[in-house]
């Protein structure tokens, strides 16, 4: 029997999801409770794609196989027990036997936290970037409109990448949500490249900044070189927020 | 010169505010921070008051002595480069000479949150108290308003406090406010007994629960018996909020 489950994960202490020699990872964890589950039976976990070092997820989606006949609850109440406090499983559904985590998606949400304050916000520290500089908002919305849309986004893709395809994604929703100090953006879109979503809210902070100007971004795109674009904000404003399927 | 200071800090990784022989306490760190900024002079530190472990403050108010004449911006920036990213001097200001962050002290406000729902929230799970229970938001409330005056509070003080004198506390304010599925208790007193607010919330949780009527305030506090009142709410829902001088 195959199941889907939502996953939630606090990235501040893990290496990223996927499973590495050194490091505590989001896999690794999800692996050892299942199998303990299964009474030492290896089960394997696939999710709808990695994420990095300090990125937290509210939406990860994963999928496994399983021989146990469960409850949504039970399943629910028995990870729990067996997961660390900074992993959670929201939602356990038995899924079609032919789901796949990663190659059914259709799209994805990334959201990402910025505190814009002179200080520091102390309990919101491992889920937001500080920044000091009061950033232009509508700078910054302006830029995020001509993200919207198909583009090549070469530009916004980190150089270790090992894509070797096609990089034209197809962005739905480009957003940036103000909540007094808290600026949020929402990206939707069909797929994102490695360290999109970073790279892109770094660009957005350099124009909220006032250091580049919110009509640059059409020539970044253009330029389809990673030099075009901004500094890679960091990982722990990011949150994968829901993965679509079809 | 005596300096008063704003600290805020994450109560989860210390055994609590005061100094004690074994484990990391806040105290520790705001004194050995500021004794090496002080070139290895020992500096020691005046707090409002303690907070137990788990515990978090936004307003604790310190005050200490110094020698060294700096402006609230360069104290601010000396002292977060050598304090722990859980602790956090929100504001510096030169008081009195004879300013006492304890004895100074008029009133105090604290809040405590729960969430309130049947899945934890991960990413406030250091921050909230987590009841799955749907809560009776009108019955504590009720129940808040009878908890409101000067009364003798002996039946929501621990009995390992070492206060001998009176326990006649007034109490400005009780309140509850809720945010979707966030609670928020606001206690603003001239003063607490220990473990107050944390039995105080306990009790009024068995409120919400339904397992007490918000009419038995009135004689827990005639009772004037700690067994009169519920259980101690857990630390890390706590904070202390603000500290008043008059």
């Amino acid at each position: 029997m195959r199941m889907k489950c939502r996953v939630e994960y606090d990235g501040t202490k893990f290496a990223g999801y996927q499973i590495q020699p050194n490091g505590r990872t989001v896999q690794e964890e999800l692996e050892n409770a299942l199998t303990k589950m299964h009474k030492g039976t290896t089960i394997k976990v696939t999710a709808s794609g990695r994420t990095d070092a300090g990125v937290h997820a509210k939406g990860q989606i994963i999928h496994f196989d399983t021989f146990l006949e469960l409850p949504e609850f039970n399943w629910k109440r028995a990870l729990s027990t067996l997961l660390p406090a900074d992993i959670q499983i929201a939602e356990v559904n038995e899924a079609e036997a032919d789901f796949h985590a990663r190659y059914d998606t259709s799209g994805k949400e990334y959201r990402y936290f910025i505190w814009n304050a002179v200080d520091p916000n102390l309990f919101r520290r491992n889920y937001t970037c500080h920044i000091r500089r009061k950033l232009d908002v509508a700078a910054m919305q302006q830029a995020c409109s001509y993200i919207k849309g198909e583009h090549d986004f070469t530009s916004f893709c980190s150089t270790r990448t090992d894509i070797k395809g096609s990089k034209v994604r197809t962005i739905t929703k480009a957003e940036l949500i103000q909540d007094e100090e808290e600026l949020c953006f929402v990206f939707e879109g069909t797929g994102f490249l490695y360290n999109m979503v970073r790279i892109l809210v770094g660009t957005l902070i350099e124009i909220g900044m006032g250091e580049r100007k919110p009509e640059v971004i059409p020539s970044m795109i253009e330029a389809e070189n990673r030099e075009a674009a901004g500094k890679t904000a960091p990982a722990q404003g990011l949150f994968l927020w829901k993965v679509h399927y079809a």
